[in-house]
């Protein structure tokens, strides 16, 4: 092996583990195993078209080329982006830091408390900022943060009317997602100036900006009165930095807060990610969407975090569901929300003042020079009055290195931020062709609109403003979780892979990260191609004829999709068609995406082996034949077997008039075998995330590319920005979505090449079938395709166990913990069961690690089923032990201490203890708390 | 506080934390608390000139600016220097992780098991490569390695001649600093081309270059027999990569090794820093210089690492001493050792032999073109012969970005490496102006000198080549370790305050870590006007004239500065000038250092305060008056005392005609308030990695510049590659020492500034007399100056408690690890005590923590006193506890656990667990192994 083959890196068996693997699978080699596991009919026998792979150095230089192909300008656009110091000590010890990236969404919260507080922070920064009670954590971006609380409003209004109100001068991108997600929902958008309109006589909501994307700061109170009594809730979509010297939201009666925290430390990377947020006043906080972290109590009755109110949640609620969110941005909350940390609410108001002068500087220094400012008061963007000029001056600036914003012809736009220096306004006045002006400036915010009520109270806020302590307080976060660098996370669905280094490289050089989303296209070329090649690679690996990145979320991707199935039936006048069929196995956000898309959803039965029921597929076709928009199925199903009833059931839907979209979450098992575009699926998204190595990052950023064969692209996602107005949806904020990290998925496919990507799936295979050989014997494994092999996950069956010994999935899943594991996807596809996906990355020595203590597990699971340990106090009903509880100074368990620490082979040193017992849940939802304890709850 | 002062991240206490500690101490301000602490005769009230202050983002785009002025060409110089892929999961996880570069010299061995590890790998690593058995970790170049081997050599070998004989095809380097490192010890080296000249009938040793310096690859088993004939011993430099293919020289009868490990992934860095080598044949072990990790066991009698045969070292033989090596290079000795390890055996040797390729391609293209080329054979380097066109050659690579060797007007050295690539090739051929070569060629390594040995057999070289299951080997034995990124580690003396990200950063850009130390001036502007800047600030900051940054640790950097005492004294003639006056408080290192500058030592004594007695100084000034060279002290003392004799010492030796060395250490007590070069003294050292945040890296590297007055500068170091031979002393095998650390000093002081230097030096002052003031009532507190102050760092004197309790300072120092922190500094200066040095980047709650800790286990003192808890079965005792021994099935302690686990306020959920207990370090001593033990080992 030499570290020229990326793929023998990334792979985790090598041939000597391969070989051992086989024997047990009982196949003569991966390709063997992967002709009998994978149906003919949809297998695919050609070599990638992808460039020979690069090794890393090669990639790191191919990406070091493209980057230099962009241009890093002072950016003064605004419109919600903004220039920001991501403070060293963060970037390095969270966003480049495998103990942060590589942990998944806390669904395990014992083994969590370190992201679950990170974004308790996070909640709280939001909630403290906007004055609202509860903050979730977090949303995609501003534009689809806006969208949401549309429809929040309209859940909660009283107001019957379909019409809501947006201000004209909301950010262009916010209009043009709230606008793409209200038309399949039949929400009537109108957007106003209203500066000068009316309010309309019903409306169910408003959407309003604050400060206005112009700039300008006003008091929103009447307007928010006026809705009030309408009958219509209010949503303010407000700049946290400005909060800071501002009113904020919540002092003004507002219900919704939504927004982006981007310009708390996070890169603007052409776009993103960045962490949007939602804040809503009580009595609202049942409705929110997306996750929301709370405080509840452990079995000691400690103060413990975990995901609060989860019955809300889409993956719950299926075709109820109100909100298809489900990955969000925790790394990027994450980085915010200790952003707020370690500036504190006086370091946090110092920026704000010093961008405030900085803009009021370059007003007075305009002004000086004859230039006329729209007169209004502003926070940190200046709108310039040139008439016919406006052109000109953009240009002069772009010379000078500097963007600002084109208005119209008339109307250029500045925007001030952190990083704004003197030399910056020299060069903007330099632009307009003025001297500018070098005195001092008074602060223009109106007093009527200060601030005066305290904020970040916490004293998480207040303690960690040296270096040192930021650094000690992240470490502490992160040693209490378990992550990718600590061990296997065997997660059916996830596909919890290397996230390899070099892969995560360049999203951090200036190139990618400083690049804001509206920058003129002369300055982005290296990234635009590096966007048109990814795009071109998985056009390649799916067989689809084109492909969008925008979708900045697997969740976004299905709704991107099922929007273009939508376009297409209308386009075609077949306006009627509006009945998606999703099988009972699918994941519920499908379900969800189907509603966000105005959709009907019909389910689909399944059969006892767990595929999809073709004859109640025929009879749901035959009753909804005329409406019958499109099916939605997993491939490989949710149940980790390749169903060899697919091809038949995309001609059954086809000949049916409908349309086939695949979901692309289990494509980790199809690379280089199989290609949905090709085995007759119309549209998949992907989940780069998942299948080529974005981290989960505690549970985001994701990003979901839907690709579409030919006759679909036209109805692909457009750009927000309205730069490239063609009449397409807006999925995202930014025309590429979370750009920033799209050099991972580049790197990865660069690397490894169609061999590895190739070889990559079959190993992934072989591992599934190799725990699957394993652990036949002491858990039923559910559901098998062709010779009885899985695909690249398998589900074991705990319903027996549990029902003969009351040992739970949940009492297996914590006691996993102990045995230094993060436990398989639990009840889902199936209540009872846990779905373990090895993955390709983890070697031979990993995987036994496993078996062993499933095996191990099984044997404790009978001490109790033989009566040896009572049911309600043994290893596994007490699990996870922590360090605390094995060293207590009593121990009344009728186990020894050891066995609860140290079961099977676990090593001693290097133990990972969890830092809280067992959490329980539905206290936390009873007693709702979603912003930072006091640390006296923390006494013991 | 805003994140525009870099102060503030960097100094702990925050206005209201300085307050409540100046209100402890008793003082109005921290003025005044100096004021009164520093005596007036050395004060100094000037303000220091140095420019304003930058920010973190300014450093930053400062340092950018400087690293744009380096050219990064491709190296194929060689002479030791290669181009290596840094694994990119090594760079980030070792490299760039606070976890392994803020942590200390691994002298409290129980919580250094992850880096004493990664040690013993490096260990294993180079004994199997070079087929002895015992190797230490590590020296701080090839250069001084190959130093310390003469004078082992020299020390072991029968012969009683002082000659010592150099093969001319070493490296010039290496011959520069053996030549300089002989002269004081009275040894006779002689250079001679062993390919054609005889060996003198009697030497004590011979060193020899495996392949040489030009390339060529000799038997060298004739020159060992006839060497072993003659009574002297032989040291071979050898290429370890080279090795993988090559007749290692254990099997050539060879009694040492020396070398570096810096191909192994460690970046050239202009010069450093890198980890050499030096392993040696049965019966050598005890001679060995520098450290060495062996294998011992804990209380438990589970195997455990730690330093051994600690007896031989510098710090306890003091004038003994027969090396001074101290600080080695410890970080850079993990990343070659996890090099081997990531990359195995099979590895190594395929990228050993791709570079042999290459060098046989590269040598068959331009024999092909009618170039002649050296006949010898060759493993990477090629030496081609050109009759008066060597420079016009080289001269045309480097127009194509390559930088080749200029051996003489007739001849280029080109060597080939890891990272070279056909293209490579293509411009050397045109450089020499040939077509160059397409076919493949043969090896040409000479079959008799093939390895036929096996190496890199332990498992831990065949388990970790995946990304995956490296990233997870880099965690867990980080994870044993407690370094500064978990808490305070205030060791006396090492001053181990922030390593701020920032100060971090530009040492892994292209521009600093790619350099060759013998690249063109043209390429290194950037580089040598940064080391110019760094130069004449620390010359601000000291006092001095001059300063050089050659001496690439504290030793290297007295031991210049003595031999330019020494120089001074010759250089006027008077040569019987070499009695070097020490203090008994000193640091053992002075005293070695002054034998290695063939001083003879001469203690003077200390009085009751801890002060130098000034009457025996009188005495022994009359005594070695006309011997008189220098006094060597440390001030602050290493009492911790501002000694107000310090002026008058001075004077003394000045009028004895001797020359006063102030050694640096101590300077963080000092800048801003005092200048050694203006209160007295004539030359120092300081430790880069004490003042200016140069990370310990866990025992390395450190970078020791030395500075002096204008009398003494033409004595400082000089260019060891020959490129500017003045006649100066070679210290170092690089111009510039460590330069690729040196972006770290010069941060910290561009983002310090005068008044952040100052304030920073008030607040680690305040900081120790804070600790000084809450512990004096339950530790007497040894030693003070000017109204009972401290300077920076305060001696807790354990010696009456362990008369009356047998609790020692070792109990205490285990039984803090138990509350959460690294021990003080242990019985140095004095026996039975612990030095406190908090430095100014601790905030007052982690002092706080420490100050109560500390009072805690006085209080577990006093009951093992009171015959509470028996001697030999307490806490103390019986720290530090172990996850493991606390949770154990049976708990016969008279304490309950919770007492052993938990004490004082230990945050549960966070604790920090060591993974072995208390280690017996005679055992290991008695019984040595210093390479990877077997993996049963650790079967408990």
């Amino acid at each position: 092996m030499t570290a020229e083959h990326f793929a023998d890196r990334h792979i985790g068996p090598d041939p000597d583990d391969e070989r051992r693997m086989l024997e047990t699978v009982g196949y003569g080699s991966v390709d063997e195993l992967m002709d009998a596991a994978i149906p003919e009919v949809i297998r695919w026998h050609g070599t990638l078209d992808l460039p020979a792979p690069a090794s890393e150095r090669e990639a790191i230089a191919e990406l070091r080329a493209l980057a230099a192909r962009n241009t890093v300008a002072v950016s003064m656009i605004g419109l919600g982006y903004h220039g920001t110091h991501t403070p060293a000590v963060i970037r390095r010890n969270v966003l480049e830091s495998p103990a942060w990236y590589t942990a998944y969404t806390p669904y395990q919260p014992e083994i969590s408390q370190g992201r679950l507080e990170a974004l308790l922070n996070f909640q709280s920064m939001v909630s403290e900022l906007t004055a609202l009670p509860v903050a979730n954590a977090s949303m995609l971006d501003e534009g689809t943060a806006a969208a949401e609380a549309m429809t929040l409003a309209r859940r909660a209004s009283k107001s019957k009317s379909p019409v809501y109100v947006v201000d004209a001068d909301a950010l262009p991108q916010t209009i043009a997602v709230i606008t793409s997600r209200a038309e399949p929902l039949g929400i009537d958008v109108r957007v106003l100036d209203l500066g000068a309109a009316e309010l309309p006589g019903e409306f169910f909501g408003l959407h309003l900006q604050y400060p206005g994307a112009s700039g300008a700061v006003r008091d929103h109170a009447p307007l928010v009165e006026a809705a009030h009594a309408a009958g219509a809730l209010v949503t303010v979509a407000a700049d946290l930095l400005a909060l800071t010297l501002l009113r904020p939201p919540g002092e003004m009666g507002v219900d919704i807060a939504a927004g982006t925290t981007q310009r708390f430390g996070v890169p603007m990377g052409f776009g993103g990610p960045h962490a949007g947020y939602l804040a809503v006043r009580a009595g609202l906080e049942r409705m929110l969407p997306g996750r929301l972290v709370g405080v509840s109590r452990d079995a000691d009755g400690n103060p413990a975090y975990r995901l609060a109110l989860q019955t809300r949640e889409q993956h719950i609620r299926r075709e109820k569901a109100t909100s298809n969110i489900c990955t969000a941005q925790v790394l990027l909350a994450v980085m915010a929300g200790m952003y707020a940390v370690y500036h504190g609410p006086d370091g946090l108001r110092a920026i704000a003042r010093r961008t405030h002068d900085m803009a009021a500087r370059l007003a007075a220094g305009l002004r000086v020079g004859g230039v006329e400012v729209a007169d209004v008061a502003f926070f940190d963007t200046v709108t310039a009055v040139v008439p016919g000029r406006a052109a000109e001056v953009v240009a002069a600036a772009a010379e000078r290195n500097v963007n600002l914003r084109l208005v119209d012809a008339d109307r250029v736009g500045i925007s001030c931020d952190e990083t704004t220096t003197g030399a910056h306004l020299r060069s903007v006045w330099a632009a307009f062709g003025v001297d500018g002006f070098d005195g001092d400036v008074d602060a223009t915010l109106p007093v009527a609109l200060a601030r005066t009520s305290d904020f970040l109270t916490h004293p998480v806020f207040r303690s960690h403003h040296s270096e040192t302590a930021m650094l000690r307080y992240l470490r502490r976060l992160s040693d209490f979780d378990y992550a990718l660098d600590r061990g296997m996370i065997p997660l059916g669905s996830c596909t919890m892979k290397l996230n390899a280094t070099t892969e995560m490289e360049a999203i951090t050089w200036p190139e990618f990260a400083h690049l804001h989303p509206f920058a003129p296209d002369a300055q982005t070329a290296g990234y635009r191609e590096l966007i048109a090649q990814l795009e071109g690679w998985l056009a390649e690996v799916t067989g689809y004829d084109a492909v969008s990145v925008q979708p900045n979320a697997g969740s976004q991707g299905e709704l991107a999709g099922l929007l273009a199935i939508r376009a297409y039936h209308r386009d075609r006048g077949e306006v009627h068609r509006d009945v998606c069929l999703i099988p009972s196995s699918a994941h519920g956000t499908n379900a969800a995406s189907a509603v966000m898309a105005g959709m009907r959803v019909v389910v689909v039965a399944c059969d006892a082996d767990g595929n999809v029921d073709l004859v109640d597929l025929d009879a749901k076709i035959d009753k909804h034949r005329d409406a019958l928009a499109a099916i939605m199925v997993t491939y490989p199903s949710t149940h980790g077997v390749y169903e060899t009833g697919i091809a038949q059931l995309c001609a059954k839907v086809h000949d049916a008039g409908g349309q086939v979209y695949v979901d692309g979450a289990n494509l980790n098992a199809l690379v280089g075998f199989a290609k949905p575009g090709k085995f007759g699926a119309d549209v998949s998204h992907l989940n780069l995330h998942k299948t080529f190595c974005i981290p989960h990052g505690g549970g985001g950023p994701g990003v979901g590319p839907v690709a579409v064969r030919a006759h679909l692209a036209p109805f692909l996602p457009g750009d927000p920005s309205g730069a490239h107005v063609d009449g397409r949806p807006a999925i995202s904020a930014a025309r590429y979505g979370s750009a920033g990290i799209l050099p991972i998925p580049w790197a990865y496919l660069r690397m490894m090449g169609a061999a590895g990507l190739t070889r990559a799936t079959g190993v992934a295979v072989l591992a599934a079938n190799y725990v699957a050989a394993r652990l036949r014997n002491h858990f039923p494994v559910l559901y098998a395709g062709n010779k009885g092999l899985v695909a690249h996950e398998c589900i074991l069956d705990l319903r027996p166990l549990t029902k003969a010994t009351g040992v739970s999935v949940d009492d297996v899943a914590k006691r996993l913990i102990d045995y230094g594991f993060h436990a398989p996807t639990m009840s889902f596809p199936v209540a009872g069961t846990l779905m373990v996906e090895p993955t390709e990355s983890e070697d031979l020595a990993e995987l036994d690690r496993f078996c062993d203590a499933m095996i191990a597990i099984r044997a404790e699971i009978d001490k109790v089923g033989s009566g040896q340990w009572p049911t309600g106090d043994n290893p596994l009903a007490n699990a996870p032990h922590t360090a605390a509880m094995v060293s207590g100074d009593e121990w009344p368990h009728p186990y020894p201490r050891s066995v609860g620490a140290y079961p099977g082979a676990v090593d001693r040193m290097a133990k990972y203890w969890p830092p809280v017992r067992r959490i329980d849940g539905a206290y936390g939802d009873r007693n709702l708390v979603c912003s930072c304890p006091s640390p006296e709850a923390f006494e013991s």
